[in-house]
């Protein structure tokens, strides 16, 4: 079934279009924290950060069913579904970051954040980390270390080694961020000599991709200094972190002390349902505005905006950004009894925790991929993520409980006793 | 209200985000071809092409609520949705065009049939026409002559004159296409002359937003040669014509006969849900997903798949396709009867249909606003479109019946026999 299934899969689908694991899972139901397979095996989800309130919410999924039943028009008419959503998620951030475009996807907020760069500087020069992924359009990808563009790099693009707990930038973790601050200084430079100029910096503030290496809560503040006295516009992908995820705060940024000038969102924004949006300060989105004329057909519909509402609501109803800190530090705490001697690294903020795995000071590749092998066989989704794909990565709905913290850790404690290097 | 909401919207998304008409309708809920305003009027829906089996047809709303209960996830696991769907979806193409990725928006579609030119060819040089409109990406704004790209169009854009009805291409009707296909080829020589080469060419089967101009079926045929010959990939956008609004084929590139290498899906595609779609040839597939590993966090979700699913359903068992030529046809004879000096042209393919209107020999834009203004305050939604704004522009949901046409009708003839010109 599941290889008669594979094979449609490759025939329609095409090449390179991989699933998870050795052994696919073919999920077939989800609820809270939980998935099942068409087998009925069941599986703590500590993967999918698209679920933020957890799959299929029944009050997510009632909000979907009743605006699809009511209306799903586009914004050229007035609806109060998008000013009503806009008004309640502007003030959830930094008072002058006030404005926003819905669209369906975090590439494409991504896409509109270049521009909005490009439109407040009149210049094109563009940085992100040599560590990351921002998206996937043509323009979006060139930021992409994961997954090179087609045809190469363009010329207006520069990489900055991403910050690294075990091999810092500048290589001393207490000089990190001023290390960081300089390799940006360097590529803004080598922009403006080339004649791009520097339009902006494009980041993650948890370094999601880049492996979620600790940092200290100034970490930025260099950097931050460096891009505002270039001119340059400094753009928060809040795809990941965003959405209380990092636990404490709604915002990465806000974590890290920042003023940025645009915010992306994205995943988790709506539960699965495919709604993005760019926040922006004022004077950045009429730059934008004013110099393109931007429509998104699917963008901030009822029923996209119905779904983000509901969303917003169990954040808040259930007290989601704390219950991330909370959780999340008990996760750590329990995660850190586990003994290995590969694991280099326990490091967390909110629900997004990692285990760096290294054996003689390289990175320990097979273990990762045993460990992400073992709890699919055990009953838990994970992941890994890092230069070499060392990084255990857990990221589960945000209703992750005690229990769920205790139970994951079991079965990773598992699958490193099992482990026979 | 309206105002309140007017100023609220104004803050919260910023400048140039216009609405549709000088008393913008506030739209609160949609049913078959009808939408009714906040103040209970009702409209026949003449404009929208996006709730294309009809506004919240309760085949697809089940759909969504159903699927959006069960399980909303990307697709590294396994799904029989999206398999399923793409079956179901390349079957309704000719024989070679038998793979699909599954995106969120029409301009994230075209952002890869781009790249799927670049990958097949190894040139970047593209060519559309320049009066048109394919999306909204940084890279797809580029053949967008509606919506010019922030800082100018680059260098490996070519802009060839749009097919018209009036003023056709090379100066004679029985002669535009070949003369179109030499502007073409123009371009071609001249982008391998600059030294970007000729990826290939994108356009609209039925040329929607070049105005719907008349055309012969084989139009496209002197055209289609050039660009094989060249090398260059063809690709077919159906965003608008697709899915059977041309009436009696389900896509616009069957009725011209042409046998395009990709094809883009968007608004129709699953009545409004976010849902999207490139489909292509699969050695192009092959090249593309070879040369890049795109992953599409939204795309092909099993929500998505299932509102998709269940538009297909919903145009097969009302016979969609061949309703739209049907009463497409009826409609035409019908607006055929309004007789006013300004009308140079009544045009249609399917539930498309155009009037173009003039004054002696000058683009009346005048009128067509005012029938546009007209319609709006008589119960029906409308638009326009053309270089000048003097096109009519209608294009009901596809259950569009002979009553809706009769209704059309009428508010038509008495928005043209109230114009006092």
């Amino acid at each position: 079934m599941t290889n008669e299934l594979m094979a449609r899969r490759q025939a329609v689908l095409g090449p390179n279009v991989p699933t998870f694991y050795d052994n696919p899972v073919h999920l077939v139901r989800g609820s809270g924290v939980w998935a099942w397979d068409m087998d009925g095996n069941k599986y703590l989800d500590c993967y999918n950060n698209v679920p933020h309130v957890g799959h299929c919410h029944p009050h997510v999924v009632a909000a979907i069913s009743e605006q699809a039943a009511t209306l799903n028009t586009h914004t050229r008419y007035l609806h109060d579904g998008i000013v009503s959503y806009g008004e309640r998620l502007t003030a959830k951030f930094q008072m002058e970051l006030d404005q926003v475009i819905m669209v369906c996807s975090g590439s494409e907020a991504n896409d509109i954040a270049l521009r909005m760069a490009q439109a407040m500087t009149g210049k094109v020069g563009i940085i992100s980390t040599d560590n990351t992924y921002h998206g996937n359009t043509m323009a979006v990808s060139q930021l992409s270390s994961r997954k090179p563009p087609i045809g190469g790099y363009a010329a207006h693009v520069r990489h900055v080694p991403a910050p690294d707990t075990l091999r810092p930038v500048g290589g001393s973790f207490a000089n990190q961020a001023e290390a960081f601050a300089k390799e940006i200084q360097k590529a803004i430079d080598d922009l403006e000599a080339a004649g791009h100029g520097f339009s902006g910096f494009l980041f993650c503030p948890t370094f999601a991709n880049e492996g979620l290496p600790d940092l200290p809560q100034n970490f930025m503040r260099p950097a931050e200094r460096v891009i505002k006295a270039a001119g340059g516009v400094l753009i928060s992908d809040e795809v990941q972190p965003g959405f209380g995820r990092s636990g404490g705060t709604w915002w990465g940024h806000d974590w890290l002390g920042l003023s940025p000038d645009v915010v992306t969102l994205g995943k988790p924004m709506a539960n699965g349902h495919p709604v993005a949006a760019v926040v922006a300060r004022s004077e950045v989105m009429s730059a934008f505005r004013n110099a393109f004329g931007y429509f998104n057909t699917f963008g901030g519909n009822p029923v996209s905006c119905a779904a983000a509402a509901a969303t917003l609501d169990v954040i808040e109803q259930d007290n989601l950004v704390e219950n991330a800190r909370i959780i999340g530090g008990e996760f750590l705490e329990r995660l850190a009894q586990i003994s290995h001697s590969s694991i280099a690294s326990l490091r967390g903020r909110g629900l997004f925790v990692a285990l760096e795995l290294e054996k003689d000071g390289e990175a320990d590749e097979r273990l990762a991929a045993h460990v992400v092998e073992y709890a699919r066989n055990h009953g838990m989704l994970m992941g890994r993520t890092g230069r070499n794909r060392n990084i255990l990565k857990l990221r589960p709905p945000m209703p992750f409980c005690s229990a769920d913290t205790e139970c994951a850790t079991h079965i990773l404690a598992d699958a490193f006793a099992v482990d026979v290097t």
